[in-house]
C-alpha cells in the first residue's frame, strides 16, 4: 500500500485523514498549527515539518486547505510541494480553488517533475466523517489510478472528468443545480404557506413525489424551524451561482434561471445573511 | 364496503377503476363513450347510463376527466351528477381544474345536498395503474374519511389539505418546483456539456449526492438520449407555471424564479414544443 | 359643433370637462355626487340627471370614471348610457378597465343602437389639464372622425388603433415599456451610487445622452430627494406588468425583462408601497 | 494654449484629433500605421515617430485605441507614453478599457511623474465627428482642469467624477441602463405587434409620451426595417451588461433586471448576432 500525505488538518481535512489512517494506510501529516497532528498521531499517523518533507517523503500527497491563496502557499512557498515532489510522485489538491488557481499549482507540480490531480469535493463534514465523499478527481489519469484505493476510503464515488478544470466545472454545475433548486423550493414553500397550506403538509407531498430528494427534506425541515445554522455558507453558494453564471458566459450559454436564483441569493447577501446557512435564502423570499 | 361510482374512463381513470374493482369494491362506471366500460365490465364492474344514475346508485362516486368543461358537464349537465346526488352522497373529482370550476362544482353538488371533495392527483399512467398516485384531497372532512379505503388503493398518500381550492393549491406548489428544477437542471446539463463534461458524468454525479431524485434520474436519461416523447405534456406544465405564478401575484408574493422558468417554458411554447414533453425545454436552453 | 356629454368629474374628468367647456363645446355634465358639477356649470356646462338624461341629450358622450365596476355601471345601470343612447348617437369611454369589460361595454352600446370607441390615455393630471393627453382609441372609426375635434383639446395625440381591445393593448404595450425602464434605471441609480458616483452626476449624463427621457429627469430627481408621493401609484404599475405578461402568454411570446422587472414590483408591493409612487420600486431595489 | 497630442487615429481618434486641430491648438499625433497622420498633417498637425515622442513634446497627451492591449502598450512600451512624459505633463487615456488595466496605467504614468486621467467616452462616430460625445473624466483634478479647453471642443459634456475607476464605472451604470432599455423595448414591440397593432403607431405612441428618447426612435425605427448594421457591436453591450453585473456583485447589490437583460443578449449572441448591431436583440426576442 502507497505512502500517503495530507496536508491540511481543518474539519474535512482531519475526518478524511483519520479515515485513510483507519484503512491501514501509512499516513504523514501536516498542518500549519502543528497542535492539530497530534490527533492524527494518536490514531498512528507521522508528522512532519512542513508540505516538502511531506512530499519527499510519500508516494502520494493530499491536500484540504481552506481557500486559494492557503493552496498556492503550501504548493509554491518555501518548503511547499513543489520544493519537495521530485519526479513522478503524485499531488492532489481537494480543495476547492479557482480555476485560473489549479491551473497555476498543475504546472508547478508538472514542472517540479510531479504527477497532478485536482479533485474538488461535494459533501461537508459529515460524508467527511463518514467516507462518503463525492469526489470529483482531474489532470493526470495515472495518478488517479494509483489513488483510487484512497479514494474509495474517503469517498463514495469518485468518477476521473477530464483534464485538469474538469473537476472545478462539474462542482460549479452541480452547486449551481442546487442553487437554483434551493430558489425555487423557497418560493414553493412560501407560495404553499402563503395559501393557507402546512409546512408539512408541503414536505410531505414533495418527500413523496418524483421530486423528492435529500436536500429538500433536510434543508426543508430547518427552514420551516426557522434554523439557518451554517452547514454551507450562504456566501460561499453565491460565489459558485456567481461562477457557474460567468461560465455560461464565457460558452455563449444563457442560463437565465440561475442567474435570476443568483440575484436572490445577493437579496439574502444585501440582507446581512452571508455567513448563514444556504438556506437562509428563504428568509428573503417569504 | 361502500358502493363507489366511477366517472371518466380515460388512461388514468380506467386504471384507478380497475384497481378499485380488483380491491373488491362494487363500482359502477360510466364513460361517454360506452365502449370503454366493456373492460371495466369484464373486470367485475357494472355500468350505468348516466352520470345522474351512477350518482343515484354509489354512496361514494368518483370522477377523472380530462379538463374543466367536461368535469362542469358531468356535474351540472342533463343527467349529470348534481341531478342523481341527493342527500349526503358523495362526489369526488380527481380532475385537474382551475379554481373557479372547483368553487362552481362544490356548490352545485353542496346545493343539491351531497358532500363534495376535490382530488386532483399527481402522477400519471404508471402510478395510476400502481395504485402509487399521491391525492391532494380537500372539502368535506366527513367524505374524506369515508372515502379513504378508496385513496388507499388508488394512492400512496391522500393528504387532507382543508377546504376545496387548497388541493388545487397544492398542486400548483409542486408542480411550480418541479418546473423550476427542471430548467435549472436544463440549464446544468447544458452548462456541463458545453464545457466539456459528458452526461453521463453529469447524471452520475447529480445521482449520487443530496439533489438526487427520481426526476433527474428519469428526465435526464430521457434528454440525453434526446427523447422528448410525451408523458406531461410541456403546455401543460407551463399553464401551471403561469398559474401558480398568478397565485403569487394575488398573495403579493414575488416568485421571480418561477416567474423566469415560466418564460422559459414560453421559450419551448414558442418553438413549437408544446405538446411534447416537459423535458422538451431542455431544447431550448442547450 | 357637436354636443358632447362628460361622465365623471374626478381629477381627470373634471380638467377634461373643463377644457372641452372652454374650448367652445356645448357640454352637458353628470356625477355620481352632483356637487362636482357645480364648477363645471360656473364654466359654462349644464348638468344633467343621470347618464341616460346625457347620452339621450348629446351627440358624443365621454366618460372617465375610476374602475371596471364604475364603467360597467354607468353604462349598463339603471339610468345608464345604453338605456339613453338611441340610434347613432356615439359613446366614447376613457377610461382604464380591462379588456373583458371594454368588450362588454362595446357590445352593450352596441346593441342599444350607439356606437363606441375605447379610448384609454396615457398620461395623469397635468397633462389632463393642459390638454395634452395621449388618447389611444379604437372601435368604431365614424364615432372616431366624429369625436377628433373634443380629442385635439383634451389630447396631443389620438391615433385609431383598430378594433376595441387594442387601445388597451397599446397601453399595456407603454406601460410595460415604462415599468421595464423604472426597474434597470432603478437598479442603474442604486449600482452608481454604490460604486462612488453621485445621483446628480448619473442624472447629468443620463439627460445628456441617447436614452435620455422625461420620465428619468422628473422620477429620477424624486427619487434622489427620496419623494415618492404619488402621482402613478405602483399597484397600478404592477397590475399593468401583469397584464402585459399575460396578454404575452396568450401569445406564445417570452417576456422575461417584463417577468422579472415584474417581480420587483411585486417586492414593493409586498414591502408595502403599493399606494406610493411607481418611483418607491426604488426603495427595494436600492 | 497648450500643446496636445493625440494617439490612436482611428475613426473616433481621427475625428477628435481633427476637432482639436480645427479648433486652434497646436496638435501632434501618433498612430501605429502611420500612413493614417497625413490626414491630419494636411489639417496643420505635426506627427511624431512614437508615444514617448509625442508625451515628451506635449503639456497633455490624449489616447483612443481600440483595446486594453493596445492601451498598455502605447503606454508602457518601449518607447511608450511613460518613457517621456516627464514631471508633470498630463496622459488623458479615452479607451474603453477595464478597471484593472486603467490602474495599472495610472500607477505607470504616475510612477513616471506625469498625471493621469481616465475619460472613456459615451458617443461613436458621429458625436466624435460632432464634438458631442460626452467625456466620463476621473483622476487627476489639475490634470481635467487643464483638459477643459480640449474637452469642451471633443464633446458636449464632460464631468469630473472621482477617483481614477469612477469614469469606468458611469460608463457601466449608463451602457446597463441602455441594455435594459433596449430589451424592454425590444419586448414591447413584440408585444405590441403580436396583438395587432403596428410598428409605426407603437413608436408613434411612445415618441409623444414620457418614456420618448433618442435611442428608441433611432433604434426603434432601425429594428422595424430590419436593419441591424453595426454602429454599437452587441457583443461590447453584452459584455458591459455582464461587467456592470459583476460589479453589482461586488457590492452585494441585487440587479435582477439587468441580470435578465443579459441573459437575453447571451441568447442573442449564442444565435450568432454578436458583431451584428445591439438591435439584434430583437431578433431573438420578437
Amino acid at each position: 500500500m502507497a505512502t500517503v500525505g495530507f496536508l491540511g488538518l481543518g474539519i474535512m481535512g482531519k475526518a478524511m485523514a483519520a479515515n485513510l489512517v483507519n484503512a491501514g494506510f501509512d499516513v504523514t501529516v501536516w498542518n500549519r498549527n502543528p497542535e492539530k497532528c497530534k490527533e492524527l498521531e494518536a490514531l498512528g499517523a507521522r508528522s512532519a515539518a512542513s508540505p516538502k518533507e511531506v512530499a519527499a517523503h510519500c508516494d502520494i500527497t493530499f491536500a484540504m486547505v481552506s481557500d486559494p491563496e492557503a493552496a498556492l502557499d503550501i504548493c509554491q512557498g518555501e518548503n511547499g510541494v513543489a520544493a519537495g515532489i521530485g519526479e513522478g510522485r503524485g499531488y492532489i489538491d481537494m480543495s476547492t480553488v479557482d480555476d485560473a488557481t489549479s491551473q497555476t499549482i498543475a504546472e508547478t507540480i508538472t514542472q517540479a517533475g510531479g504527477r497532478f490531480l485536482e479533485a474538488p469535493v461535494s459533501g461537508t463534514k459529515k460524508p467527511a466523517e463518514d467516507g462518503t465523499l463525492i469526489i470529483l478527481a482531474a489532470g493526470d489519469k495515472s495518478l488517479y489510478d494509483d489513488a483510487t484505493p484512497a479514494f474509495d476510503v474517503m469517498g463514495k464515488m469518485a468518477p476521473f472528468l477530464g483534464e485538469v478544470g474538469q473537476g472545478a466545472n462539474m462542482k460549479l454545475v452541480v452547486n449551481m443545480m442546487m442553487g437554483g433548486m434551493l430558489s425555487i423550493f423557497s418560493e414553493g414553500m412560501a407560495l404553499g404557506l402563503k395559501s393557507g397550506l402546512t409546512g408539512d403538509q408541503i414536505l410531505d407531498v414533495v418527500s413523496a413525489g418524483a421530486i423528492a430528494n435529500p436536500m429538500f427534506a433536510g434543508k426543508g425541515a430547518m427552514m420551516l424551524a426557522e434554523n439557518y445554522s451554517t452547514s454551507f455558507p450562504l456566501k460561499h453558494m453565491q460565489k459558485d451561482m456567481r461562477l457557474a453564471v460567468s461560465l455560461g458566459d464565457k460558452l455563449d450559454l444563457p442560463l437565465p434561471t440561475a442567474a435570476t436564483a443568483n440575484e436572490s441569493f445577493k437579496q439574502a447577501l444585501k440582507a446581512g445573511f452571508g455567513d448563514e446557512d444556504i438556506t437562509a435564502i428563504y428568509k428573503v423570499v417569504k
